[in-house]
């Protein structure tokens, strides 16, 4: 596929390169002025968001800028700039209007991610394969950040992808992923919220453990699904920093920093 | 109660220094050459175990020497080189022998914690005084950490202690401990093994679930009751540095340390 790379922009430290692949648009992440290899962290947004959500950009920015990772985010099938297709609209449409209608939407939101995984792990490896090509990435290890969607849509990426080796996750629960999870077998760090009214405390939970990783730690905090406190930002930092490894000097100086 | 301090004596940048309130002993925990106020950290031990078990040690190192804290340990009554009185051994032989024909362990761990925990409160709320009045701790903000029986005499602590800021808890399950909980409104950070065989998995979410506290965070992680990750060490520096503050220079240079 054709791959095109925009021009720089840089603001606190942090390079932004918009990037095309075939269909397929994204936004490249690194540390400014950065030269040579370093380790990868690919970043899936969550239903009906885009590769700039706030999420995405608060985390891209600090494991960029604080962890020298470099950092890419795309659109998912559907989301963002991506056109939209008749039948995605008409399921889009019909799971509102069944969730307005009491049904659970664990269900629907199972349907959702199973119609666009299969497109969604495609789009990943070509643009991992891309992305790795480049002389301030490099073909280093990798790492994947998505919740909710972009956990329903992590895990068959990550138990189809060998060159993922760790990941944060969470935000979602169990209904028609077990058996995908426990392929998964990298280290995991879950984020769940106490008090998540999109998401069942026990599904999420099952979740967590139906996930065949021998070295998973689940991070629950109170309140609801979009309310993950910011504090587990640092966390994800200091994981990926554990398992993909980093500069030492930036762990060293910009953990710290990213703590208090 | 009279308070006797021993001499110093210091390795890896740590001064330890026993000490004996009335009938408690103790050892306080500095950076070396520490002089002036700072935040102090309580430290409970588990179940048969004592002020310089290892897990207490290797708590006290880390807090003292990349944080910058005061930390203390004290032997919990019956425990360590306290003496241990008639009913104290009837009632332990018994509880042995109660497990040992399957009686519920969480009935009789709730009567054992039940039977210490008046002394255990008193004995820190004296040891936490006469501390305060030391130069190199003074009366700055103070944390508690204690897992297992640790958890299970630190909750009735910090629910009679307004001195105590936040706490590290949790390798306890929620039975006779809701009430307690409930009126534990500091910060905590609780942990949890996935695969504790001494603690039922439902007992220990119910006791998270239990505190009134509207800032916790639960860190769960595989592994039975004894095999917490060490990298927990490191969460449990970070969460005290961000609610009882620190040296920003310790915190920025150690805390990046102890995360790799």
């Amino acid at each position: 596929m054709p791959f095109s790379l925009a021009p720089q922009t840089s603001a606190d430290g942090v390079t932004e390169q918009s990037f095309t692949l075939g269909e397929i648009p994204g936004v490249l992440f690194t540390p400014q002025d950065a030269t040579g290899p370093r380790p990868l962290i690919l970043m899936g947004h969550g239903g009906g968001q885009h590769k700039k959500a706030p999420g995405v950009l608060a985390g891209a920015h600090r494991f960029a800028a604080e962890g020298g990772f470099a950092v890419a985010a795309i659109d998912a099938p559907h989301h963002g700039d991506r056109p939209k297709d008749e039948r995605f609209l008409r399921f889009a449409g019909d799971m509102r209007a069944r969730m307005a209608a009491g049904e659970d939407p664990a269900e629907l939101v199972s349907a959702m991610h199973d119609l666009l995984a299969g497109q969604a792990v495609a789009d990943w490896q070509a643009v991992l394969t891309a992305l790795q090509g480049l002389d301030h990435v490099g073909a280093g290890p990798v790492g994947y950040w998505g919740v909710s969607m972009g956990c329903g849509l992590g895990l068959p990426l990550l138990a189809a992808e060998p060159r993922i080796g760790a990941a944060v996750l969470g935000l979602l629960g169990v209904h028609g992923l077990a058996a995908t999870a426990a392929r998964v077998t990298v280290p995991v760090q879950f984020l769940l919220q106490w008090d998540d009214t999109r998401v069942p405390r026990d599904r999420a939970l099952a979740l967590f453990d139906a996930l065949g990783s021998a070295d998973k730690t689940l991070h629950a905090n109170p309140g609801d699904h979009g309310e993950t406190p910011a504090f587990e930002t640092g966390h994800a930092l200091q994981f990926f920093t554990r398992h993909l490894g980093m500069r030492s000097d930036a762990s060293r100086e910009d953990t710290g920093n990213s703590l208090l």
